[in-house]
């Protein structure tokens, strides 16, 4: 038998970055996407092992998808895809941050905004800052 | 019997912002801390609804601690606090970023880095880059 124990499916796949990353109990870690051009947060999502390799290996930020259960090559229908420029790794190796490019209409979120995080704590309550940069898309 | 049922302890606790806030099964949300002067992800921690209230209400970073099962006041011991600048929400519910002032010696790492995402990838490694503000901290 030949079957591989690794996290991910395939004959052999150990390199060495994966050794630094240490995935939760749902063998997953956190992965935040930043606007390469001036530093915004644009989105919070996750990965699995085989989601982080294909964003080093095509350059094209894949996630996880916790509710579909599947992997999700982000803007893949909607045309927002987002381009990595590069990946940083947190002390604890249980968090990433990305600085990307986003593409297409340029919404990161699946509301439309530009990005996920557009309400902003406001006397006691989260008030929708600015306007979607696009209609209803779906992620 | 007048004991409370919310997630926090005390007789009431129900304010309009926690409504929006979607805590996953243990009970936390994932807060990103970003440096107000130029953007950077410093850290990446997690809340319960006792830690947002504390952060909102204090306007010093206060986080829970998942390793020490303890409510964590970013700095305390360390003199490395953090003042809430602002405080974002994502279209989820379970993110929030927050822009605060790194005080203290300017390291939000335990490490002695200013951040945490102190490790680039590079040619297949990640690789430290900089050098720690201060020598090694406890958070």
């Amino acid at each position: 038998m030949s079957e591989s124990k690794g996290p991910i499916p395939g004959p052999v796949f150990n390199p060495v970055w994966l050794s630094d990353i240490k995935f939760d109990d749902k063998g997953l870690v956190t992965a935040v996407a930043v606007d390469h051009a001036n530093g915004d947060v644009l989105m919070l999502a996750h990965m699995n092992a085989e989601a982080l390799r294909l964003t080093l290996e095509t350059g094209r930020m894949t996630y996880w998808s916790r509710s579909r259960k599947s992997l999700w090559v982000k803007g893949e229908s909607s045309g927002n895809t987002q381009k990595l420029i590069s990946a940083h790794l947190d002390c604890d190796g249980d968090a990433l941050v990305f600085r990307i490019v986003q593409e297409g209409a340029g919404a990161a979120c699946h509301e439309g905004y530009r990005s996920c995080f557009s309400r902003k704590f406001e006397n006691g309550k989260w008030m929708r800052q600015g306007k979607p940069v696009v209609p209803q898309e779906s992620p």
